[in-house]
């Protein structure tokens, strides 16, 4: 055990660490620190090769990947595994990609690891949906145009049980859809049909902080029709900004039609 | 200038750094180099002392802060300043705290440096709201209860311009609050009066990211008073949770009553 100088610490402990959106300097000092402090690190298909190599020759780490159909482990067993090696008083660290609290499903270790008594310990990290609004050179929120900054997802683990993307997307609100681009038509059309004006500027980022990304910019009146000309492919996150003054615009027209 | 080999950077260059939320180890790889690797550093009295620490003693800053009442300089004269120094071929580098996309008005200094023809650069970093939450170990998402996360804002530049948070917070949504100590009683009022439960979870994260971090838990009913009484003050977010549950027990509630 690496952090033998801790000498309360019975039940090890649990780091669940945001790895960013896949370039290894995208990590936090603290992120790289503690992976190199770790007995055991634990990580999915989601992180990268580059963040992986970061990983001490002499540190344990194992592949938990548990998407179905690629022959990864499931979440009982990746709770098992927690369980087990935090017991042993091993400090376990599991390599998220973003950031460990959104779209992590970072309740559920922590509750594996809390019940055997174990420390925790969550490092932020850099979301996928920050990155990519960096990348384009997208602000998300600007004074008096858009003032909340909203993430959701494109599709979930219950079919037919996304969020009500209409009341998400307000005047003043820009909106990072992760996940989405199997759902451009629906976005597009239940968006529309919610009164959100056909100019309202959407953004795909491809690979975001990745060497290979791409960003493609559209509105959303041709979302659809450019998602698939353009090719677009997860992962991708989607920006939809819908800017005070593009919903005034369209209160003039309506008035003056 | 430092980066010599890059011949053809005519007109310099602007970075925009995110900074994350205090601790020096909380930036990235990628912030920590192009700080070493700049002219000019731009800061203001967000950024903590740690980091800015790890400037280079033979890096020129300058500290910026542009609050009203601090004696800072304004908008305009850091504008100039940007532009006077990109022009001349230099790197400026621009620190930010948290992100520099959320709440930075990085809008107004991307202009600045693009019509005197200078590269852009966006390093993204932790925001305030996402280190909060890992400071608390509360999760923004969670499968069937949370599916979208909103970042907002308690006050504006403008008079009675916040924005419309009943139309924000709606079930499967959780809400992070920045600059909200003073609005507390309207947050709370506003939210209840437009049906969000009174037991849906309210923690306010003082200082998140920085030593003297502090969280102090309520519920959205008791919001106002607890966050007198615990005497919360900025900087501080306040995050607030619409599980899917609460919802739901709000209905049965409403139809047996």
């Amino acid at each position: 055990m690496k952090n033998g100088n801790d000498c309360n610490r019975l039940n090890g402990k649990l780091t669940l660490i945001g790895c960013g959106p896949g370039a290894a300097d995208l990590l936090t000092l603290r992120a790289v620190s503690r992976i190199q402090n770790s007995d055991l690190v634990l990580y999915d298909r989601l992180v990268s090769s580059e963040v992986l190599d970061l990983i001490p020759a002499d540190v344990e780490s194992c592949y938990v990947g548990k998407e179905a159909g690629d022959g990864g482990v499931q979440q009982a067993d990746l709770n098992r595994t927690i369980q087990e090696n935090v017991a042993k008083g091993r400090h376990v660290s599991r390599l998220k990609s973003g950031d460990p609290m959104i779209f992590g499903r970072a309740a559920e270790e922590i509750a594996a690891a809390s019940v055997v008594g174990a420390e925790i310990e969550i490092v932020p990290g850099v979301t996928a949906a920050l990155a990519a609004a960096s990348e384009a050179v997208i602000t998300v929120t600007e004074r008096a145009e858009l003032q909340s900054f909203v993430v959701t997802t494109g599709r979930t683990a219950e079919v037919d049980s996304v969020p009500d993307w209409a009341k998400i997307v307000k005047p003043g609100v820009c909106v990072a859809f992760y996940m989405g681009v199997a759902q451009a038509w629906k976005i597009q059309s239940t968006l529309m049909a919610a009164g959100v004006p056909a100019d309202a500027p959407a953004d795909w980022i491809e690979r975001a902080g990745q060497p290979q990304m791409r960003s493609v910019k559209t509105v959303l009146g041709r979302l659809a029709h450019d998602t698939k000309e353009q090719g677009v492919k997860n992962p991708a996150i989607l920006l939809i900004r819908y800017p005070y003054s593009l919903c005034n615009a369209a209160s003039l027209q309506a008035t003056l039609a």
